[in-house]
């Protein structure tokens, strides 16, 4: 059994055109022998943003702190602590910080798709 | 693509000789399409704990509100908001609030395990 603070986990920095104020973790995955699926999570500083994109495999996302939106079917949709979002494969998305403070999320995917 | 407050998830109240003083929320799961994995969220009150007991299936957990315990090897490792556990299938396991509010985790299971 693993049990670590997601912080000590090393983390990745994402920073260009399409992906701004993005660290990620991988705290959970096949290095863990988790053979099923992978949890990651995510601190996006203020302004920050993933990419607008699309995949074949599916998110399941918590979001733990702050405040942001998830781009769905071509608006905003406000999220914050405690909100929940199924991203199903093949659909279009994108998370920005919309507050002032970090926004952290864990988001996970399943086996097969890439870690990090 | 759902996007909720873990919140308006409908409830499961447990509380026997087991397990005490827990509420259990299906968040994602496969009435939302999800086939791979599940996203549960879990409320511990005061005092509450979940289970000693060991299943063949994973559980990959991130701890979000409150302080609390895992039972590991015969131990209670301590964890808090932002801790994250890997349990991988076959090991036992417990979780317990150490704290004196609620204490918060989701917790997700490969598809196959009973949803709750």
């Amino acid at each position: 059994m693993k049990v670590i603070q997601y912080s000590q986990q090393p983390e990745t920095r994402f920073d260009n055109d399409q992906v701004k104020g993005v660290s990620g973790r991988v705290v959970i995955g096949k290095a863990d022998g988790a053979a099923n699926f992978c949890m990651r999570v995510f601190e996006l500083e203020k302004g920050g943003f993933t990419p607008k994109h699309r995949h074949d495999w599916e998110h399941e996302i918590f979001f733990h702190a702050g405040r942001g939106q998830v781009w769905r079917s071509g608006s905003w949709v406000p999220v914050e602590s405690g909100s929940v979002a199924f991203i199903p494969g093949d659909e279009e998305h994108q998370i920005r910080n919309a507050g002032e403070g970090k926004l952290t999320f864990i988001c996970l995917i399943p086996a097969g798709a890439p870690e990090l």
